[in-house]
């Protein structure tokens, strides 16, 4: 990439290191940068910096957060007795979109995969255990990711929880609203298929 | 987005104004800059600033690079009588890939746009006359972009360049190697119609 400036193939090949973006889409940001106005940059570029430095983990619950514990762990009309367990932070995003959720979270930072050596002792399920019993856990609800590894550590999940005489379930999978038959792949159908209700 | 950390707003906030960057995309590059080693994070906030900083236009060619003249304005072996016009500093990028042009470059900032009020005057046209008759150019190759304000800009240059005893040609439009002609569009079809060759 010698044809570009050396600081502009410096900024493109560290976009390129970012999800998601490739050569293209890292060279059009760049350009982009450069006619942006000065203060406009500065900001960009302090607010990574900021984000880093001020971005910690909940202590209570692992969520991402600048201030411990995080808001979802202190507000108070939030049931305290339900929990909702997410592999990662940004899982909480799309279950708070519902406004159907008001309970606590439980952030695992992570899946069991025996593939990549990672057991239930490397994941959050240690203090979830503690905070079932000091918070007084009703319900579990796993949201993992539905796919092999979401699905083994909910498996794990259940087995070491429900004995503790706790409600764990996990959300439903089968067709997405909206979506269409013909569309449907054989794995999800069967899952609706299993979870069919009564009319 | 109250359910997202101040700082990580903030951040999602700014890449959004990046072009291409939707919401999702910018949720997906901040959360994975949280997991970034923080030295990493350092140096892409850097990045941004020091090419900001150090990155100008040339004062011969107006591409952007951070040493004036750009290296294309002084390369010895290229031609010194062959220029080719181009909208902006990225245009050179594909230009270069094909390594078949050795001329020099000439980066107008911009199209004539009588909509958004840009005339001939607010671009890098008066320093292209000039280059031209101190370069003592022989022919000029316009690589204005293929749609309307493109060929606008490509139609004044030749009116202007012409009549000084330049050669000005344009770059061919027509089927996309590999492409199909099921999928051709009408108009790209009639360019490659009107520019049919002999075999």
């Amino acid at each position: 990439m010698s044809d570009i400036a050396g600081p502009v193939s410096r900024l493109i090949e560290n976009f390129r290191k970012l999800p998601g973006i490739g050569q293209k889409s890292a060279q059009r940001m760049a350009f982009f940068i450069l006619r942006m106005e000065p203060d406009a940059v500065r900001e960009l570029a302090r607010s990574i910096v900021d984000m880093k430095d001020s971005v910690r983990h909940c202590s209570v619950c692992n969520n991402l957060t600048d201030i411990d514990p995080c808001h979802f762990c202190t507000e108070p009309n939030r049931n305290t007795h339900l929990l909702c367990v997410v592999e990662e932070s940004q899982n909480i995003l799309p279950i708070e979109a519902t406004h159907l959720f008001k309970g606590r979270y439980h952030v695992l930072m992570g899946t069991i995969s025996p593939l990549r050596g990672v057991g239930p002792d490397q994941l959050a399920i240690p203090s979830l255990l503690r905070r079932i019993e000091s918070d007084q856990i009703e319900e579990i609800i796993v949201a993992t990711n539905p796919n092999v590894e979401g699905e083994t550590t909910a498996l794990y999940l259940s087995k070491v929880i429900k004995p503790l005489g706790i409600r764990v379930t996990r959300l439903a999978m089968g067709l997405p609203v909206g979506g269409d038959l013909d569309y449907a792949d054989a794995v999800t159908l069967s899952k609706a298929l299993e979870g069919r209700r009564d009319l």
